[in-house]
């Protein structure tokens, strides 16, 4: 296909999209419509939506179509499944030049429709404007299945603290690909496409859960977020993280600690979240810390008994 | 406050943002967590997202934040509207340069407060990204309270079509705007600010409308794509349609025709919906038209019984 989206137009494209796209069992009206309805059975609706800019979050150059579409999604997703719930709706803000081929759009619209298949959700609708830089704004809808939403302000005093999914890949495949190297592929695919383990949030709630939260800026900053609402310190003990060896291989190349980027990295969507102390932990998870009690400090989060030093994740303005 | 976004930060944005947010009656979780939960009693969620962009939407020397507050609301709410749903809930993701005066963003979000307060509805989430260009992404939840979703397709022929809320108010305020003009003030704050009828989406379900559009692209376009999912023509006599003497007053200092903005203007979201001949129409609903047999005719939308002549409305791409 030669055309552009200029060429095929609003509504050409509209419709090329629309007929990719699955229909769900809790969708009564889909795509096409003033707005989509969606049945959630136990009366609850989760909603969360994520913006992805072009040159901020994502390079043309570097990610393919395929891959934004996956990484806009997950982005989304991964926040429903920290609530604890199973997403079933996505809705697509996007904004696009004129002179964007309808291939790239077209394959942006399978790259979310392919991460939401792992989850079993589809999109039900959205709205495509002209703009200069692409921008993709997913909303994810999803569904508690009957169970409370896991906050995070739910960590208590005595507390294990727990993850599932990666740290620091996406992080470390950015360096990588800033500096011009296009491998580890491990570590450069880990920013093109996060893996979040959508499976572990509601296994999480399911196991008792006290608190629980989308690593989407870094560990420490978003465990920050967890220790505030909570009103609790949060100790991670680095020895437990799990760092693995296109880490350790792609640090020792660029003379860095990979623990920064297991701390401060974000976009790998790890699901953090707490248990009490008797608790079993779902599959998935692993401990990487405890939550203790404020008492006169002023740290929130403490590294091996040490408040962070320096930046604990990323901050879109500074 | 002498701010900017980037002094201030992303989460020092995101908490200035939020106290000036209210609660709700059906929002379980607000924002602050990893995403929002809603009660939505019907076990029923009605969705759209709505994007605009600056320079394609709105000018920031022609509109304040507090008019793109607003507009951006509006555009979602009345797609919620159309479907003959009560909006209670909204999720934004803005893009937002990190030299925006912070005073920028907040007016922004109040106007976005203000509109919702229209209906009922409150912000319950969203993000925050860094981008050039600012960019608003509105995504509305409602609820059908029970009835049916009033859909594009339900237009039967010997239906009669009518209207609530202006038409071409906003194309005209744009036009005024465009050839460097303030004035008149009605055209030009119809173009900032729409004012769509949101008690007539519910009143006109409620009334037994068989399909209903919001007119956000222009009537012909809009009227299109009820005719076209119905399978039947849309009749439009343009003698019931809605003009007005600041229209009327617009057009004869430039020499046009006023019904070319009202057939064919955009973002005043009024609301088009059809209904049985013999029903009476809802509060705010006037009658400008009927629908027919399609028979062997090529069009599916007739201005005084001849195809429009020209765009019947806005292509982004176009």
């Amino acid at each position: 296909m030669g055309e552009t989206v200029g060429s095929l137009g609003e509504f050409g494209l509209i419709d090329a999209v629309t007929a990719r796209l699955p229909s769900g069992a809790d969708v009564i009206v889909g795509p096409g419509d003033d707005a989509a309805v969606v049945s959630f059975a136990d009366g609850r609706t989760v909603a969360s939506t994520d913006v992805l800019v072009e040159g901020r979050h994502f390079r043309r150059d570097w990610s393919s179509a395929l891959d934004v579409g996956h990484k806009a999604a997950a982005a989304s997703l991964a926040d429903v499944a920290a609530m604890g719930a199973r997403a079933t709706a996505l809705l697509v803000g996007l904004g696009i030049p004129p002179d964007l081929p309808a291939q790239w759009a077209l394959d942006l619209a399978d790259g979310i429709r392919e991460e939401c298949e792992l989850v079993g959700a589809v999109v039900v609708g959205g709205d495509v404007v002209r703009s200069e830089r692409i921008v993709v704004s997913v909303t994810a809808l999803g569904t508690l299945d009957g169970r409370e939403p896991v906050l995070r302000s739910g960590a208590v005093v005595g507390d294990i603290v727990a993850l599932a999914g990666r740290l620091g890949h996406a992080a470390a495949g950015l360096s990588v690909l800033s500096r011009g190297f296009r491998s580890p592929r491990k570590l450069v695919d880990a920013h093109r496409r996060p893996v979040p383990p959508y499976d572990a949030g509601p296994l999480a709630a399911q196991g008792g859960a006290t608190s629980m939260i989308d690593v989407s800026d870094g560990l420490v900053a978003d465990l920050t977020h967890v220790a505030v609402a909570s009103g609790v310190v949060v100790l991670i003990e680095s020895a437990l993280l799990p760092v693995g060896d296109p880490l350790i291989d792609a640090a020792a190349a660029f003379t860095l600690d990979p623990l920064t980027w297991v701390l401060t990295g974000g976009e790998d969507h790890a699901l953090a979240a707490t248990f009490a102390a008797d608790a079993t932990l779902p599959a998935g998870f692993v401990r990487i810390g405890s939550v203790i009690d404020r008492g006169d400090q002023d740290a929130t989060v403490l590294v091996d008994g040490r408040p962070h030093v320096g930046s604990g994740g990323h901050d879109h303005f500074r």
